[in-house]
C-alpha cells in the first residue's frame, strides 16, 4: 500500500544507488532487486558477483521486479560502482571502524534524503553475505548504518539489508503527519444512536427478568450501558446489533419466520 | 549490531506471536524465522503449511535460527492459532477492510509495545505468499498493518514483511513515549473467549432465521463475528453478553423467572 495519493516514481537523478559488493548468491540479487522496487528504486549496482551475470536465480526471486535485475549495472570494484556518489553509507553488522559515524537505517535515510534534494548522489553499500564489508571497501564510506538488532543474531541476510534501507529511504519522504491512515474508517456511530441501543436492550432485559436480584439491577443496567456506549461501533453494526436483539427475542415465541426476516432486515423500528 | 547498551532477550510472555497462515514456501518460513530471531524473537506459529511440516527448506533457510524453526507451533486454522491473543494485527497490501484502522508498521508496533506492557498478548497474522489473507481471518484482526510502499509494485515477500515488523517491534522498545499509557484498562479477553460467544450467537440466530436471505448468509455471519472480534471486552462482558444473550432467547419462550435468573447469574455453561 501507498502513502497518501502520492506515486513513488523516484527520480532517476535523486534516487540512490544501492551497490551489491561481491553478492554471492543469485537468489539474494534478486531478493533485493524486489525489496528495492517495493519502494520505488530501481537503481542497483553489482560488483564482481561471485556466480557471475546474468543470474536464473536472481530473475527467479526478483519476482515481478525482473527490470532491476535487467538494468543492473556490473563494476569490478567497489571504487568504480561509487564513483560518481557524493556520499556513501555503509552497512555492516559490525562496526570496525571506529573513526566513522554510526546510525541507524532511520537516521541514514534522513541524511540520504537531505543530501539528495541538495543535488548529491548517494550510495548504499551492502558486502558479500558471508563476510561482509572489507576494511578497503568501508574506507568510501562517510558513515556505517547498523542496523539495532539481536546482538546474538545480527547478522541480517543480504536482501533483508537493502530492504530495511529501501523501507526507511521511502519512509523519509514523508512527514510524520501524512500517515494518518485512519481517516478511512467508517464514521463511528454517535452516542445517541448507542444509547437507544441500550434502552431498547435494557427495556427487553428488564421484562426477561434479567436485572436480579433487584439490589444490584442498578450496578448491572449502569454496566451494560456504560459496555455499549464504548463500543466502536459503525451505524451499520448499531443496526446489525438492533436486528441481532430482536431476533433472539423472539427464537422462543410463537412469532413466525415473517418476524424472523423482519428482525434480520435490521430494522430499528418496532 | 543492537541498541544502545541492551540485552535483546525477548521474554517469552511480552513478545507477540508471529502466525503464518497458509505459508506456501518452506524457504520463506526459515527466512521469517531468521528475520525474527534477528530482533529477538522467537515465537513463530503455522497454520496449514502447504507442502508439510517439518521442512528442510525452511531449516536451510533458516541460517542460524533452525531453533526458531524447530519451535514453530502447528495450528490447524487461523482461530486456533490466535485463540490466546489479546489483540492481533493483520498485515495485507489490500485494504478490503474499511472498518479496520490501517496503520503504518511503526505506528502498530507503538501499539503492541503497549499492549504488551499491559499484560496483553499480541499477535501479528501474515498470509500466504500468493493470495494474501482472507476475509475470514481478516475477522480475526483489530488491525491492518500496511507498509508504505510502490502502489505499482507493492507486494512484499512474505518474509520481508516479517522483517519489517520484528524490526519495527525491536525500534518501538526504545520509544519511552509507548509505555506511559493504558495502564488503567480492563485486561481484554482472549480472542478464544470471542469466538465462543460469536459461535453460540452464530448458532442461536441460524435457528432464529436471521441469517436471511440464504444468498447473503455468509457474508452476514461473518460480518458479525467480526464485529464481536474485535469488540474489546474484557472476561466478565463477555459473560456478561452471555447472558444477555440467553436472557433474550428465552424471554418470549415458555421459560420461566428461573431460566431468566440463571440467565442473569451471567453463567456461560448451557
Amino acid at each position: 500500500m501507498n502513502g497518501p495519493g502520492n506515486s513513488l516514481k523516484e527520480s532517476a537523478e535523486t534516487q540512490p544507488v544501492f551497490v551489491l559488493s561481491r553478492p554471492q548468491l543469485g537468489r539474494n540479487i534478486g531478493a533485493a532487486a524486489r525489496a528495492m522496487l517495493n519502494f520505488g528504486l530501481d537503481r542497483l549496482r553489482l560488483v564482481d558477483p561471485r556466480d557471475g551475470w546474468p543470474s536464473e536465480d536472481a530473475i527467479a526471486m526478483a519476482s515481478g521486479a525482473g527490470r532491476v535485475v535487467d538494468g543492473a549495472e556490473l563494476y569490478p570494484t567497489v571504487a568504480d560502482a561509487l564513483s560518481d556518489c557524493s556520499f556513501v553509507f555503509a552497512t555492516t553488522a559490525r562496526r570496525r571502524e571506529a573513526n566513522l559515524p554510526v546510525v541507524p537505517p532511520s537516521e541514514a535515510a534522513a541524511e540520504a534524503r537531505a543530501r539528495a534534494e541538495a543535488g548529491q548522489r548517494v550510495g548504499f553499500l551492502f558486502g558479500p553475505e558471508r563476510a561482509g564489508l572489507e576494511n578497503v571497501e568501508l574506507a568510501r564510506a562517510g558513515a556505517i548504518v547498523s542496523v539495532p538488532s539481536n546482538p546474538e543474531f545480527s547478522s541480517l541476510n543480504l536482501a533483508q539489508c537493502v530492504l530495511l534501507i529501501a523501507y526507511e529511504w521511502n519512509l523519509a519522504r514523508f512527514d510524520k503527519e501524512c500517515f494518518d491512515f485512519r481517516h478511512e474508517r467508517l464514521q463511528p456511530s454517535k452516542l445517541g444512536a448507542k444509547e437507544v441501543l441500550a434502552d431498547k436492550l435494557e427495556c427487553d432485559l428488564e421484562r426477561a427478568g434479567y436485572f436480579w436480584p433487584e439490589s444490584k439491577s442498578d450496578g448491572m443496567k449502569l454496566n451494560l450501558r456504560s459496555l455499549i456506549l464504548r463500543l466502536e461501533l459503525s451505524d451499520p453494526e448499531v443496526r446489525t446489533l438492533h436486528g441481532v436483539r430482536k431476533a433472539l427475542k423472539r427464537m422462543g415465541s410463537s412469532g413466525g419466520l415473517g418476524a424472523e426476516r423482519e428482525a434480520a432486515a435490521g430494522g430499528v423500528a418496532e
